[in-house]
């Protein structure tokens, strides 16, 4: 492809806000503390013979990023606007590097066959000083705020302008203690504690801070990625942008294929949202995909590649050892976890303890470099209902627990990946096991898939899985698309997977009694009973496909604003008698039968029945 | 529409079997006992340098009736085959009428306007003798297993043929004993003590017998309706062969528009699945939508109308009291329920207490002299998360309790409405209210939705809910499609709901530890382990939608025979490396990393990697 055709696709990236939405900001301690979210507009309440009725704005949790916002132009070849280097550099605890210190790097950099496809505007990568530690936790635990926390706790509470609608359910949130108001020091601390993480790379200073930790709202990952059969760089990219715009949280990019180190850079320098990887993926690939070749240098160098180009967490199998592979072969399908298989078959090859699992400090010393969290990962994660809760599973998750606590004392900010399939019964075990063994670290499932019968439906099976572990305490959940394991989820697959997961993850918190988080439902609930259809359709998740799907049934505008729907139509409609019993009960002040009993109103029944029982008429 | 138009569009649908798949029959103790299900049948497991494995096919529970079977030829003027009328003539109770016993069904019949739109093989309505009662209930209480009783207990047992494949976890059923083997005896017995109903009207002999209680296999219900405003007769017959070809199964025609009598019918005497409805509908078009208007009489025509075409169950919100009206003054969505609108509207209007209730006993007589089950409607459903298990909803259900015991002294079979709209973590608190409450009546439940924010995805929410009050002991779903609260659904929103309903069902028979349910995942996961891609589509929920997602990244015909798939590509795919890894553990014959250490095998490991690492060179 040619870098003419490259620009042209890149141009495509759609910045179109929601219908009736824009995008506002709070400010925070220092002007450049601008927190955004999306403003959704509402219309009056119109009931006859009253004054219409205001509703308020609602205002929603938005990882969208500047794509939604019409007064930033996009230029994906210049990157989106760097909001936190005035915050990094404040700290005084970095560098700049003349150069990439990966040795791959440098080679790819040189490489002028590469001119084409290489994002233009490469800036000089940054590292700690020498003796420093910048992570998240570091600062935490030294009892600093950083502007990345305070970012966080504006963004974390829901904002409330309509007092009538903030009522909600108590929660049951299974240890979990969600405050009502969301402050900077309660951030701080959960961090300080290990309980969240804020995947920050101080490489990827365009991050607009977000955290993942059970006593905040649940997060969903979406996955993008090339492989050796499909897709392409302007693909990843707009798939980043595309996922972001329907919600995702962070993105994980996990190509196989060719160039996804310039893949990288292109999706970092225009996300908005931390992106997290694989490296063992890129590794296998310089050895030209024969595990038993891999070895720690490579792998380190591999790391600090990833790192200076700004990922913000890295998925690393080093729970993965020895001892555990011979635990899985009675299993029905194996190791399912392309990073366990690898790993697996390295041990076996060399008959060695993993390099990943030896080399595990070091590890830690690159991390805090960079403030790159862990995602410590589920390669003997179960790959079918028959082999969930396995020996197998359970002896990783031990493993990843003691990891947890070496991650710790390097103040590495770490969260833990999870399973897989898992049947409804036993997905608790799942989560209390995870907390106890992982010292209460983030917690990050695959779904779990309820059921191994739904190809074609796995975002269905695993959103449900999702939910409930997401209630149980789940941090963050990965999304699964439609086409799971059967092939690679295009566009149209991308909304559907997060889709499905906005509503496990909303579900959750509003399991757990989040603080404000049924606000959106109640204010939802009040435009369906109003007939207020624009209103339904712009608090839904998925404003477009509501409408059109709303316009497929009663295509004309007028039927918007109808005062029935297309299910019972004009003439019998559940919410209108109601409305007009609820009308009526108000009009004769009955509040209880019994009263209205008393007041004989039995004859005003009469006469109303004679009226023809209608409001509206 | 020319009755030459209808009968074209009613000969397009769709008898084509599933790929691989063919419909066989269990013989019960008599041969006019055949149960039907769908046998998949399996390709070879194919690994090198060993000889084929054999894959026995597997059977699966069938609700699709006679349009998978090439053998019946399907005439829809004619109706599809009849098998209970034996069976119940045998019982000697009931007798044929000379004609429509409903004033309103004698002139529909009579009115020569309608010949074009009439089913065509009309036949003589079947009513209890004078002094007997049909009801399955009833005969169960006298101890009697009836041909239906039997036909369900060879239908509820997962036919294993696969010895390997017969494991699964231990579930956690909630207080449901569910035996390893379904006996005609416990299924008397369930019914008997009214957990379990047998929805199959004695003018409904077309119906396969199936089961509807907790210590069964959970089973699901396809809406499909017209209205005022769109759909027709021939659409809603496609609908209902549509909706159990993807598993529904029963179906409830919730019709509201014109000629509702003919088109129910139709549907009828083409249904091998029971058909529910809510006859408080068609009563209020014989009002013309006027609710104030019913009567009992008018009420009373209309059951016997319907129940001597055939339906299988009524829908009676006969929980609706006057009393419980203006508790839903101050909810945030009122009353949703078209039926629970209707007769609250009803009771104001008359200050008076339901019809329903007050004639409660006599409603019993007519559902006991043709053995029509009720379906006790949860009328005060809550319509949001704001309204979930609130006092309205709750004393409703506490009158739905007090009818079910009338009900009973009747011997008519009952089950309950639930809702709706429920947080998670209010989900439990239903089902356990509603075994206490109605003294373990089957509970049939509308989702719950677990959120109200996404509309154009509801099927989703709702299957969350759904799974969740089915492990907890719901014995029958009622589906959501995408168009719920935005429009009516087409044949696509009815798959899509149906399969997410079906997911739902599964995962909860999997958590309650149904005897045999994990025995299709663990097929299923074989099949994907070991690359049998046309046994994974096949064995799936949808094999077509499965089939079409894979060809869409991989079309070519050879990529299903190929080990790899599109997510890794060739060279680099998990499952290869596992099944790499097995391989050379058994060839090892490697129990366990430590026995491997003592055998010295670091030389053999040596040995192994300088062969390339590779199995399959």
């Amino acid at each position: 492809m040619s870098k003419k055709d490259l620009n042209n696709q890149l141009d495509q990236i759609s910045t179109q806000p929601f219908p009736n939405s824009k995008k506002i900001y709070l400010t925070g301690s220092r002007p450049d503390i601008q927190v955004p979210m999306r403003e959704i507009s509402l219309s009056e309440t119109q009931i006859e013979n009253s004054a219409p009725e205001v509703n308020p704005p609602v205002a929603v949790y938005d990882p969208s990023g500047p794509y939604t916002d019409p007064k930033i132009t996009i230029n994906v070849r210049q990157g989106i606007p760097d909001i936190r280097s005035t915050w990094i550099k404040e700290r005084n605890d970095t560098e700049l590097l003349p150069r990439v210190s990966s040795k791959y790097g440098q080679d790819r950099q040189s490489d002028p066959t590469l001119d084409e496809l290489r994002f233009p505007n490469l800036k000089q990568p940054r590292r700690a000083k020498a003796g420093q530690n910048v992570t998240q936790m570091h600062y935490a635990r030294k009892g600093i705020i950083t502007p990345e926390m305070e970012f966080i706790a504006l963004r974390e509470n829901q904002l409330i302008q309509d007092d009538s609608l903030n009522f909600q359910h108590q929660g049951e949130p299974f240890g979990a203690t969600i405050p009502k108001i969301i402050t900077p020091e309660f951030v701080r601390d959960e961090i300080a504690r290990g309980r969240a993480i804020i995947p920050a790379n101080i490489n990827h200073p365009e991050v607009e801070p977000m955290i993942i930790g059970r006593n905040f709202l649940v997060k969903i990952n979406a996955n993008i990625g090339n492989s050796a059969t499909n897709s392409s760089i302007e693909e990843e990219v707009e798939k980043m942008v595309w996922s972001i715009r329907w919600g995702g949280d962070t993105v994980m990019d996990l190509s196989t294929g060719k160039n996804i180190h310039e893949t990288r850079e292109w999706i970092l320098r225009n996300s908005p949202v931390p992106i997290g990887t694989v490296p063992l993926y890129q590794a296998l690939e310089k050895v030209n995909g024969n595990p038993a070749e891999l070895t720690w240098e490579l792998f380190r160098d591999t790391l600090i590649e990833q790192a200076e180009q700004g990922v913000d967490y890295f998925t690393i199998h080093a729970g993965v050892r020895l001892a555990h592979v011979p635990m899985t072969a009675k299993r029905l399908t194996g190791i399912v976890s392309r990073g366990g298989s690898i790993m697996a078959k390295w041990c076996l090859a060399h008959h060695q303890e993993s390099f990943l699992y030896t080399n595990f400090a070091k590890i830690c010393e690159i991390m805090k470099a960079y403030d790159v969290a862990f995602s410590l990962g589920d390669g003997l994660r179960p790959g079918s209902i028959a082999d969930a809760n396995d020996a197998a599973q359970f002896a990783e998750l031990e493993t990843l627990g003691e990891l947890t606590k070496i991650a710790w004392q390097h103040d590495v900010q770490t969260m833990i990946e999870g399973p897989g399939h898992v049947p409804m019964h036993m997905i608790k075990e799942n989560m209390e096991k995870q907390l106890k063994d992982c010292d209460e670290a983030p917690f990050y499932t695959l779904g779990p898939l309820i059921t191994d019968i739904s190809p074609g439906y796995d975002h269905i099976s695993s959103s449900i899985g999702a939910a409930m572990i997401g209630w149980y305490g789940c941090a963050m959940l990965c999304y699964v698309t439609p086409k799971e394991h059967l092939g690679l989820p295009d566009k149209h697959d991308v909304r559907e997977g997060i889709i499905a997961y906005k509503i496990a993850a909303h579900a959750a918190d509003l399991a757990k009694g989040h603080s404000g988080a049924q606000y959106r439902d109640n204010a939802i609930s009040k435009a369906r009973f109003e007939f207020r259809w624009e209103d339904q359709f712009n608090l839904g998740l998925d404003p477009l496909r509501a409408q059109e799907f709303h316009d497929k049934t009663l295509p004309k505008e007028s039927a918007k604003q109808a005062h029935f729907c297309s299910m019972c139509g004009p003439h019998f409609c559940a919410m209108k008698i109601t409305q007009d019993v609820r009308d009526y009960a108000k009009q004769k002040e009955i509040e209880s039968v019994d009263i209205a009993m008393e007041a004989g109103l039995k004859e005003k029944a009469e006469e109303f029945k004679n009226k023809g029982s209608k409001i509206y008429h």
